[in-house]
């Protein structure tokens, strides 16, 4: 078992966490479509901080700015949004990488079409993307960016029908994984879910104008109003004469990704009538069930296992304190100038609170472990501190898989939880125990008595190696087979 | 009585908040003084947001670089870091306002007296600036800034003293107000701080180097040792030979600025060997013993309201909740693309997390009521969301009086509480009941049996009108006249 | 006839000129590849200063770095040249427009096709490209550009034959108009010049490395070799085998455009073995001959006038005077501040040198009237320095004709000598004499006995009206007509 | 004797050129003064490239805007000129360096002064200026800049005279050296030139409103009439009340620098009536009566040698031809990415023009020799082209001498007349023959006899070693100690 290194997360201070691809939005037929899907945008800034784009259509040509950058940065200024003319517009948020971030790949993506402009905005990822690339630049197709996307674009590009409607569900039904669309012609706003319905999507209203966006919390920034989530397998294609609902695949019951509960919706957001925040401290009490510690204080890891921390508190009775203090200042990246600071260990992102933790036992609660180097940190600084005791917490389930579906996790063998058992992982953190919620906690929590082995209400491939749908790309050929022959060189 | 507009501050989301102006931070013969100067002003970052400089002292140059925007975005190339060379650095950071940010005067200064270069990092504000100012451009002095800071360099360049030591002490024996100063020539770094210690200044040490900073928190971040408080009216002189205390004012006792333990410091600075985190706690559970409510939650105003929430909550034994999420993504600005949007009232910083809210009697934590604006926002929020009751409680007590000592208030008339009375503020914000901390009950809290009224043990003007000091500016001529000729065109 | 307006080109002193689409270099096999690509480019920025691009190839990857602005500007840095790596590179600068110019645009362009990347830079426009664009999209192609150039990448792309040289003839042979094409593949460097040769291009050899390029003057600046011109109709491809010449067309007589004699190509460049410079000061003789004027000086209008007016000068005996000095620190634009300023009609592009011009007869040589504003403007110049007679004469024949092959020409109807007589355009233009070269004057020069009615030697269209291919997109449907459905936000 | 290297000046194409320091501009009572400066600077460019500045006053405040690069760069948008509000302003333009470029420097230089702004440009270089900077830090005075043109406001802003007039004239009795100031108060428009009048400016009018300028260029660019020189030693106060001329100094006969003539002044701007181009034709005149050479054609190396190899080749009667092009898209520097491509000699400002020098005896004119490596690269590259014997005739004297009145040349021991005879001179540029202009001829090209020993018409120091004023930064201490202790780091 080797020791946790300090040096390889120890200035990206976001580098240990799962992250996923992007946050969508699009409205239709407002007044101020650009100004309210950059509002949009900024509510889903959790869900993606590396770029933002907006395409719109002001009824002859279509609009586009795609920025790296937060939205707020990019698109604060009137003078970007007045450029955006239009009632209709659709928009994207994207995840933060480091190096291979490229302006061309920043969404919605743009095609002209024989027949008219489409924008398209994609949040989850394809399982047969780099399969369908290949077959399609076999018989001519030349692509513009690296993303999976821009497979739906070349398929519909060629798709033989006469109508819009059946160009896009005939490429949609050539593509397997996760997505939640949303895209925009000269006439149509269109949103369309997976079949299993892996990704969100949820349908609102403003003025009379319909959204489609990933998250009711992107609703509530510009008072909009919910109407309902976008089904599993459904296509709703939004035009002047309302709101139409196609079903083009075979019905089957929805399996949305368990991780959306756990980590990566807005706290404030509603999925299935519940809140977020309160699927959080369930998950918390149901843990504290589980695995209960003799503790003076709950200590959360923030800001995401605030929630849990806090379901952990109330059910056990240990007060709640914030032991870690957050620097909400930290940008993706500072990077450490010399050696010699980075021996020193310094923790960017958070402090410890030391009158809070000295001298007392603590239950630490996070969301989850990834590669488990900063779960190693903050033990140390809890016990650096002058913790006591520490007993670990986390509100997930070990993650022994990558997901295939839009989440960056790395690969397997860095997954802390891949490789090591409970005992090994307990040691490589530090602390003086340690606990999971169970697959089945997980699952009470959410509503459900337990997990139903043979149709599991949610897809929690990265607890359990059940993946969803046939994974084409990763079986047939190597899934790090390089996309691009051209290294962009800016 | 007017009725507060939504649009004023509706999308600069800081606009009702108090600001500082700075923290600093210096360090003496370390190799990698100039990193660890960046480190430590990232930690200070809450102190100001707007800008950042570091000098460095080589042994022979002094290196500057100042820049507008966060340290971690100014400071976080190594090629940044490199140039700024040598085992000597200050370093400064200063808050954010808009319109007026101008590179000319982001610290810390400098300039080349006979005998050697000298720069120099304030926080505080003198109340005599203008008129030494004035004074001294009838001398001849030829300014470079229109910071009060630049005053002390005038002071120090003119004097006929030999020993650069007295030069100083020569020239802050003649400004009056708040002052923590960094300075630094080519043999020493030099601390100081103003008679009453109305702005903090700590002494540390980190592999036997001593540092001067602003607050603890900046000396945990790099892993150095806290030695003492700089006392008040203390000037400390680090060179090869160590370090010097000189007290060149008669002793007087100290009167720091108990905003500091409100809001400004960081909850896990230790001041007086208590942590901030605790004393705003205490202020919370003081408020709930003096104005309880009956309610089903306490809801912090996040972040600022976050410690005395749960302080309240423990003491009151109501359930703290999360019921405002807070995103963090906000910038100095978002521009509100157009007044349809802007007439949407939408919350870019804070949205309500209805599912801990709806239905529910709540009791609503924030640490201060300046303007009252955001306030009414938040309650009229907490009702859209369905609160039944909401019971307003303030950690602080009600704003009287503007500050002249480096916080950024308001004019009097703009103050809530200096021209409403308290139903008149509970009416304005539109709460069920609202109620601050009382000025006796404040330094309970903070360990006092009450206040002193013949000797205050803090300055809390901003409550009770007793400033400290003599305000001749403010006396002499309008603290408003303009001070520079020169309107930056850039 | 109208009145020449003064403001219309006031400003943008380049905006009456002639201007041609771009210059093209590429190099096989040599280790500095990319670098003196960068300075191939500079000896041709005269050809384009709008934008600048390298696509290099390192045996595995591709690498491509793509700017607005001076090849200076773009690629003087040894970090932009390094990430350009590998033994084969080609490159082109494209010349400058207002408001139209995107990044999207700027060449060469890159594809990847099945069977590997391939990068392409042009010279020249294709008079069917939007007819074959419309013909593609309707087959499910998506452009990146709205440049014509795109169109070929697609027909490569597209072609089911096996060999990729095979594929790159059947794209060529299904496109119209003019080109001199540099492409590159994993193992070729492509060179193709349309059936006339229409646009330049020549072969040279640097260190045993083979080089295609617009004119000779760039092989000069890297101290290469000329070997030949590439043949009208000729397909060169260069691989590690050696040069391959391929003629995929029928036999024809080549009709290279006349302008670049008279005004594109760079006076040292040689053609057909003798200098433009030579060329320009023969067609300024034979304009000495054709019409004569008693004068006191000749006065070339800089820089493109001169060497036609030493011609004029050694022909006629009377003594070349710089009467108008140029000012070289002209950017692309200068923007007239106020209204007041606009009226002063101020030049910044030309200044008069009095002392010359006083009191005397002047023979004022330029190489073409385009617009005629300039024209006007600068015998006005003339007589406002004192000039008492001004005899202007042209060193190329009246431009009736726009041009489709890559000149950026104005409408017909802006053309002065389009809808003008002599005698309308010497009044115009206030001279007291006005005089072009003849056609067959201009042929004389160029070292014809006349211009051949029947297989004329070059192509003349701008004077003559004869287009030399057929005008697909013109004929069939408005070439006005909107490419591109996306209208650039940024 | 060593022998000339390829590489110090390869490819930054103007090291081995004398640049002065700046060009001025004022303009009192015009609506559009801002627009106007910026019009005027344009017109100065040829003087500094390296920045821009202009400061207006609008009646109530002064506006500043300083920037690196071009006039037309920095000054080309309206919403710059729209900030330069007022109808009084002032502008400077600064000649190009590498590396010690600093913003702060950039004039004109501000100061608020006890009564008021003043800003002030700068034309010259004092000789007594590190003096005089180093007595007034020793008395208190902290500098914002390290150009000696700040010394002056200091010693402005020291004065204790009332009267501004005076103040200023006091501060002019101090410093010795070149200076042409444009200086501006809240009320007047200042004009001052040296004793000798080593640096021109003139005044002229537009509308009424006096203007003060380098070069007459700048006036005829606006439209604006000339109306006289200012005299040597005259100070010229422009006010409401019109223009006050004083005279502060001893009546002393003037000195004017002879190098504007040979090399700094535009062709087209007057002096003493007669213009430059006059002068430098006048120059080659008399280089061929002193030098001739029995040679086919002149060739000048553009574009400073043009109007003497003119005049050589009409008083000869050999043929003026352009043997040499000039690439104008050469900016400041074109960094060599390569030693291999370092090792090509490339030229990338200047190119053969083969057809004119091959197999021909030229005579080849240049305004000056420095330190001789562009002229040997030159003389190599004519060869290289062909040409049978190079003669190579020089319109200034040989360069023996360090200017100190803003001129940069560089140190004594680099230039090559200080220390090769005339004969190695000729053996390192590698001509066949080699000859200057004698300095009685010079002055005879001027108008003069010759030149008057006891009084010379000109400071022609450079040539002479003759120094018209005294030197004291350069006996006294070096001229080459630090002036400033701060190593800008950006």
């Amino acid at each position: 078992m080797i020791s946790p290194t300090e040096t390889e997360t120890a200035f990206d201070p976001n580098a240990d966490r799962l992250r996923e691809e992007c946050g969508v939005f699009g409205i239709y037929g407002h007044a101020d479509a650009a100004a309210l899907t950059a509002l949009g945008l900024h509510a889903l800034q959790h869900r993606g901080q590396e770029a933002a784009g907006i395409v719109s259509f002001d009824g002859t040509r279509f609009h586009s700015e795609r920025r790296l950058g937060l939205v707020g940065d990019a698109f604060s200024e009137a003078s970007v949004i007045d450029k955006l003319k239009g009632k209709q517009a659709i928009g994207h948020v994207r995840y933060s990488t480091t190096g291979e971030t490229i302006l061309r790949n920043v969404q919605p993506l743009f095609a002209e079409l024989h027949g008219g402009g489409f924008a398209l905005a994609h949040n989850g990822n394809l399982t047969n993307g780099l399969t369908l690339r290949r077959n399609l630049v076999r018989d001519g197709a030349i692509y513009q960016s690296t993303s999976d996307t821009e497979v739906l674009l070349h398929l519909v590009a060629r798709s033989r029908k006469q109508n819009f409607v059946d160009r896009f569900v005939e490429g949609i039904r050539q593509i397997e994984g996760a997505y939640a669309f949303v895209g925009m012609t000269n006439k149509k706003l269109i949103g369309a879910r997976d079949p299993l319905g892996i990704r969100p999507l949820v349908l609102g209203e403003l003025d009379g104008c319909p959204i489609l966006t990933s998250e009711t919390c992107a609703l509530d920034i510009i008072g909009a109003k919910f109407i309902r989530e976008v089904e599993n397998g459904e296509v709703l294609i939004v035009s002047e004469s309302g709101i139409e609902s196609h079903k083009p695949f075979p019905p089957i019951a929805e399996r949305p990704c368990i991780f959306e509960y756990i980590y990566f919706a807005r706290p404030d957001s509603i999925v299935k009538g519940r809140s977020i925040y309160e699927r959080r401290k369930a998950m918390g009490a149901v843990l504290a069930q589980e695995s209960p510690a003799n503790a003076d204080v709950v200590v959360p890891v923030p800001d995401s296992g605030v929630p849990a921390a806090l379901g952990y508190a109330q059910a056990s009775g240990i007060p709640f304190e914030l032991g870690i203090i957050r620097n909400h200042y930290v940008g993706r990246t500072f990077i450490e100038p010399t050696q010699k600071v980075r021996e020193l260990g310094v923790k960017l992102k958070h402090s410890a609170n030391r009158s809070v933790v000295e001298g007392k036992s603590i239950v630490l609660v996070d969301d989850s472990i990834v590669r488990g180097t900063t779960s190693f940190k903050i033990v140390k600084m809890m016990r650096e501190a002058g913790a006591r005791e520490v007993h670990f917490r986390i509100s997930s389930p070990p993650i022994t898989h990558p997901d295939y579906y839009g989440i960056d996790t790395p690969d397997r063998e860095k997954l802390l939880a891949a490789t090591h058992s409970l005992e090994e992982m307990r040691q490589f953190v530090g602390a003086d125990s340690l606990a999971f919620i169970s697959v089945d906690g997980l699952y009470r929590a959410m509503g459900h008595e337990r997990r139903d082995p043979l149709r599991p209400q949610f897809t929690d491939h990265c607890f359990t190696g059940d993946y969803p749908t046939s994974l084409t790309d990763v079986i047939g050929e190597s899934a790090k087979q390089q996309i691009s022959l051209l290294a962009e060189a800016g």
